[in-house]
């Protein structure tokens, strides 16, 4: 995602600045554990390191940064099972951040990436911007814990911050890795891809999604607009698009037919349901369609745009 | 509040265990900034230090500590005027304890104290326990930070916490303090004393209250009821007394007469009317009803209980 936002940035040029106007961007640095690929921009500068070392974040966020993206997480089936590293890297280090931002002076915007695992336990239907959030997952608290301090640092005037509640991202492109919603791109992008997957929750389980292409322009978005349209809390549902597995999976059948959607193959496993079962599957997002987000049409044109952007427009047989 | 809770405590001689039988208390430690004073009970040990210092923490907290109270807090006004030292006592204190109870592996009760501090920005007239929490202040944005760490320790079982919301309690005992709430308490005690009070907030303004009798009844209880009894968060809004400023101050004329009234001088506080008027003043607390938590009948009442507690049942004239 994260690599993915940068080739937009640098293809648009440009980004608001403090003042809210547009203004072209000289320098974008990559801070990853893993070396971001394949850029050869005169704008980029690639750093690897650990995001939640002091030294590092003292280094790359300078009192000329104007805007940050921060995307790094450890996900939610890691951060569950290892607890002290999901606390370092989803809390400490957006803490970290923060300060660094606030020390800074220029109050820079901060693009949080939070998630739709900050709901959870007994919840309606349909989440309304009013929901109360009780997580039930580490990644879900961790999250809720840095949207709270962007929201904080923002009101104190340190930050000029917005929290961005992801829908679940599918079809992501690459490999599976050890979040609890991996199977919603898996079960797409396997069996797209000639490669079997397995499905590890039932046909029922509702499904809140955004495309990459919809989240990268709901993370630019959030950035470009004006902090005060977020009224008294600077973190928002995005909107998504509400669906089922099973729906998923007849769209990915109408897409690419029947041969492929045999590729995946059915096996519940009980933690990874556990956690996406306490997610909601549908909201009512009244604040992030007034501050003008979007969102996928249906789940047939994401299958496309993933084929489109990712395949080559080509589907193994 | 600390001292008093200890007080009720050695009277009451037991507590529920791990396994939520009543067990005798064989040991108190109180831990604050400045020493607790009166008490000779050889139970009692009074440790004076900063409860931010993890040695200290790692200190008073043992594999033999089945239950830790955590009152202690830099008030509501002086943690948005000191941002640093709210950040450092409010949660990273918090933590440090939580991190030790971990450690610790004996799976205390842990009761945190929150706040209605907690809510802000649109609020409907009742609160519910499904409102999101959009706290307008440090204080209160560190509180849910709290809650959201308790939650998230008592899932993983690492504590058995209960993060409890009290009500502004009143009245006080002792002198003012920097809480934007100490009015509440003020001017209903010094007038009692014969001391002038400013009022800094309108007659209108609506308040959410708990005796301190209230309070540490709910503490006590908060801590004694089964965990299960919270089900999908261990956080909870407490009942308390719904009133106003105006109807306080009626109560203090009906108990005290209309001299003691004449004591309260009304000269508005720009910086308290915002913090106080972002909090709630009334709320349904079905949750906490339906947990046994008690409240005030009347505001008459939680004067006469001062004045009964606090005063020896004597007014100044």
């Amino acid at each position: 995602m994260g690599a993915r936002l940068a080739r937009q940035l640098l293809e648009r040029g440009t980004l608001a600045d403090a003042q809210g106007k547009q203004a072209s961007i000289s320098k974008i640095t990559l801070l990853d554990v893993v070396p971001a690929q394949g850029f050869s921009d005169p704008r980029i500068e690639v750093v690897t390191a650990d995001i939640a070392d002091a030294a590092i974040i003292e280094k790359v966020l300078t009192p000329q940064t104007g805007s940050v993206f921060h995307l790094a997480a450890i996900v939610s089936g890691q951060a569950e099972a290892e607890f002290e590293l999901g606390m370092r890297i989803n809390f400490d280090a957006t803490r970290l951040i923060l300060e660094r931002a606030r020390r800074n002076g220029n109050k820079p915007r901060v693009v949080f990436t939070s998630s739709v695992a900050v709901f959870g336990g007994d919840l309606p239907t349909q989440v309304p911007d009013t929901q109360v959030l009780t997580p039930q997952s580490s990644y879900g608290a961790q999250k809720v814990m840095g949207e709270l301090l962007v929201n904080d640092y923002s009101r104190k005037g340190f930050i000029d911050g917005r929290a961005l509640r992801m829908p679940t991202v599918c079809v992501r492109p690459g490999a599976p890795n050890k979040a609890a919603s991996s199977f919603a791109s898996g079960i797409i992008r396997e069996p797209l891809n000639g490669v079997e997957a397995v499905c590890p929750v039932s046909a029922d389980t509702p499904m809140w999604l955004l495309s990459p292409r919809y989240a990268i322009n709901s993370l630019i978005h959030g950035h470009d607009i004006e902090g005060s349209a977020f009224g008294s809390s600077r973190a928002v549902s995005l909107p998504g698009l509400a669906t089922t597995v099973r729906e998923m999976v007849a769209a990915l059948e109408r897409v690419a037919g029947a041969d492929v959607v045999k590729r995946i193959r059915w096996e519940q496993d009980p933690a990874i349901i556990r956690i996406v079962n306490s997610w909601p599957g549908n909201f009512i997002t009244k604040r992030g369609d007034a501050m003008g987000f979007q969102r996928d049409a249906d789940f047939d044109s994401i299958i496309r745009s993933y084929i489109d952007d990712e395949l080559g427009n080509k589907v193994a047989g």
